[in-house]
């Protein structure tokens, strides 16, 4: 297979050196299992220090656990959670966030580019009343980066924040690539959460192995949150390689270094496609409209990718990931620029 | 820490070397992610070859994963099942067989030593009526070793399926210590699972890492799992290195290997306390009555173990991993042979 | 109250005289409670007659829980079912189809005046793979006559029933103004319902009292419903007077009778208000665009009614029930005509 | 079927003449649908008054969805509720509180003639160490009467309240036959509540027709209620027949005075069959052990009931009914007598 370029998705690289190595130090038996070991107990202060303020932090075995799992502490199961139309709670978990909270819906809101305003919300949301023949809103879930590769600046987040603030909402944030969002702006990542109530802070897909963290920012949730996740078979009994792999890429910023990669690749790509380009390119994705043929021609020299949009669209995804061969990359963008 | 003897439970083992290798070798990056995977795709026929018969085996995070999505495949929300009254998917697993069924009941019953029979199935639900007014009787689940650290024979079990088959019942069996059962039994795997219809084939406590395998030995049961699965968050994107692991586990009966050295220890024990014993020790399991004073004097010494029991009885656990240092477990076995 | 007209909804109406009576008549102590009473076991061959097919007919205490037992039976937790965007289901019964379903999703359609159409589904279902990742679509729910007060003609179910077949979902009609729809149409009953699964038969709203009749043509899934109803809560023990109300109104069509009185009624108002209506009229609700300051006018002559649509944009609506006195009709018809 | 006396249940029994004039009076349009009414308005007050604190008090469709109710507003879905091991809630509804808590367990406890102790709850919990394993014991249901026909003393249930509220569970009474334990009692309805966080008020069992009443003394809880009834497909459209029902139980204590004539005819039945009563007869059941070919006899003279305990043993429950024609009553002393 060394012969084919994976542009599909990033959840086939590899798990950086990093992880493997805490994954080998993490081996030897030791003397507790569960949450007692001494790296699952590191985890909140990592993640209160990282943020800036006191959190809980747990491992979980994917990104849809946390994404459920912190929907189902916020909102009761006659609740409601307002997200993007294309977010992956709604259209990619078939159906977990249902699941975990005992049947809340999610209210679906359009918005260019994968992004939310408060306006976008308000027009989405206008019909809604409330009253007890309804569900009753009480989250709002924003992907950071979102599902078009783009971006929210800190000020986005924070006036979809202040908006959920004003209307008694809770916030979630789908962070499967929240290092992409980071590592994008430069931003202070403790300024990015800094109105958020629950953070799916994704490792697997940017270097990591077997664990994402969910990180409640609420931390009268906790208790909450170890009942559910325990009865979601979400409590491994040698916890402690989850916790490891997960202080690996927070680290020495291991979680920024490989995100900086995975979207320098992409910036790659995005000027060689510039014309083209569906949405921003500001994370590690990029949406780009092939031409006629294009796709037959970009697979018959190996690079493999996801077709998008409707059937026939010549749309396609490309995704960069941390490891992504420079070659490969430079060879897809060189075939892009041809067209 | 080093001089501690950890007898708690064999959760805080360490992986065995078959595993951290397969987790190595799965390491690069790869074409696809999910089940999509060289590794996951070799599942279903491993054991398939294991067990004789053709099977859809999935990886999932923990064995109340296993034991919870088992269940879920095999009764309706309406249902029930059958289980032993210490069986750990009603004491030790936070109603995740609630859960993930949307609410089946299980009915206990009781029997010596942990294990089942009809009979004594026959007199604890005497008195269900199985009518509208009543949760509907769908499924026995057998934990194999038992919560007492006995082990089912395979007359024993084939006893127990045959009795759930005449009453229409679909069998579970909760195979956390799977290995052990089968190690102690000397038996064909195979035979073992003859009439069952889900199995949780346990590798974490036995020299696993993060994964445990379910295994359908009704196929036509595959998609719902796998629906089922997903929704639950317990479809990873790098799949990869849980299936991984498993094949390491089952190739070459590393996971025969493991079990056959913990039950050795767990022999050891049971031989210097042989008077004192509160269950047959067949698996790697020791249940011991101590004398006054003794919890307090093993503990000096350093051995670590949880007190079983009512408080104050004095009854004590002991769990022998694969790799508990023959050491301690001499030492162990000396210091109970003193009283 | 007698100087107020009130024409917020039918669910304010009295019981027409025949199920008063029926109530009388079931009232003397009788030898069966919960549904194996004479009047209980009536009820499917009196649907069974009315529909030309066996069926299985159960009374629940609402609609709501007519239409989520329904769905529970058609689709799995992991399903979907696809509704229009303002669906009963969907807007008004606060997440009683996710409760009962377990999770599943509700896939909103749009469509013009609140009806479906096999393009309208294509359209707005395009995007929905159907992979592991997604929920399963399972089913379609058509609401008759329509949340906006229109009614499918027999050849438009048969279209949806259609397109719904060759893919594999399943069907419910939530009927609770299925009455004004058949009456409307002059049509057979038994046409109307050929392709449909699961009927909510709507009661309450056109004369009934306490129950709604929630009939499954697929006699197969009759087991499951009455689980699923007695573990809802809607197996009453005193199952007769349910049962009572719904035969006195389908014996000599009453429930006819009463929908032609009631769609007469809004009939009378459509035409006063021809140039200004919102949708057609079809049924018994009448959708009016109101000019300024005419809401408060006719509130101060007394007329009782739901603001529609947007805030301030003066849409009204207007449902005459089976027993609305002509006087109030007639004098809302002259107000109208005023402008 | 003049010839049959019915002892079966008290649920095929008519509702009572207040009841039925209530409906009647309730008949005519209003102006307010679901819980608009001006007889839905009046349940508050009208339990306030009867209870002597605040309460929120609903009608609901059944015992089963108003146990459930209530049990789904006191414990979470990892929670756990203490019950008798022959409680309604558990041999009964069918896993309708696992349905509506999503998931909570009961916890069975024994205790002769359906009565649960302080004593008793401490042995059958004793094991239950409430870690992040478990589910988490959350409340105290008591069945009033109990399901053997015996009756708590005030103090009972004091010293069971306090037991409870020592350990921070919340206490739910199951009061399907409430008034027939009050009745008996002679006390006052208030002090039989005072520890009581929610009652399930039953009152068809006891004359009347479709509608039990939720009654909340946790005021807080009820926007929660709220929501689950609607969700729950429990808040009808035309309200006011059910809250009619209710309120004309209440008021001129129709609910003591029926309940005071079903209790004096078990009392009778008591008399005849003193030296072979199962349980104390302390409300309108009786449990008694027939003779060998007595049930055959029984039922030969038109005595309908039913068989109770194992198969074969000959023991029989005998509910007498508020409106038990006395002739059937002194008839069935007269044949136990003969024995």
């Amino acid at each position: 297979m060394t012969s084919l370029a994976n542009f599909m998705s990033d959840n086939a690289a590899a798990p950086c050196p990093e992880v493997l190595a805490a994954i080998t130090a993490a081996a030897p038996a030791q003397n507790a299992g569960y949450d007692g070991d001494d790296w699952s107990r590191r985890l909140d202060p990592l993640f209160g220090q990282l943020f800036g303020r006191e959190c809980v932090a747990l491992p979980v075995s994917t990104g849809t656990a946390a994404n459920a799992l912190a929907l189902a502490c916020l909102v009761p199961a006659w609740g409601a959670v307002a997200c993007h139309t294309e977010a992956h709670i709604h259209v990619d978990e078939c159906g977990a966030p249902e699941f975990y909270t005992g049947g809340a819906k999610l209210l679906l809101c359009p918005g260019d580019h994968g992004k939310l305003t408060p306006a976008g919300l308000d027009k989405a949301l206008a019909s809604h009343r409330g009253d007890v023949h309804q569900v009753q809103l009480g989250a709002l879930s924003i992907t950071q980066a979102t599902e078009c590769g783009t971006v929210y600046s800190v000020a986005e987040v924070a006036a979809l924040t202040a908006h959920a603030a004003a209307r008694g909402w809770r916030v979630h944030m789908d962070g499967a690539r929240f290092a992409n969002a980071v590592a994008a702006l430069g931003c202070d990542a403790a300024a990015m959460v800094a109105g958020v109530d629950a953070l799916s802070f994704g490792c697997i897909k940017n270097g990591g192995m077997t664990a994402e963290a969910l990180v409640l920012f609420d931390t009268e949730l906790g208790d909450q949150l170890r009942w559910r996740r325990k009865r979601a078979g979400q409590m491994p009994s040698k916890g402690r390689f989850n916790a490891a792999q997960i202080i690996a890429m927070v680290e020495n910023d291991v979680w920024l270094r490989n995100a900086r990669a995975a979207n320098a690749g992409a910036q790659a790509l995005a000027e060689a496609a510039a014309s083209r380009l569906l949405h921003p390119v500001e994370a590690n994705e990029v949406f780009v409209q092939l031409n006629p043929g294009e796709p037959e021609r970009l697979r018959e020299q190996g690079f493999l990718f996801y077709d998008w949009g409707d059937a026939g669209s010549n749309e396609a995804r490309l995704v960069v990931s941390w490891d992504t061969p420079p070659a490969q990359i430079e060879a897809l963008a060189r075939a892009l620029a041809q067209g």
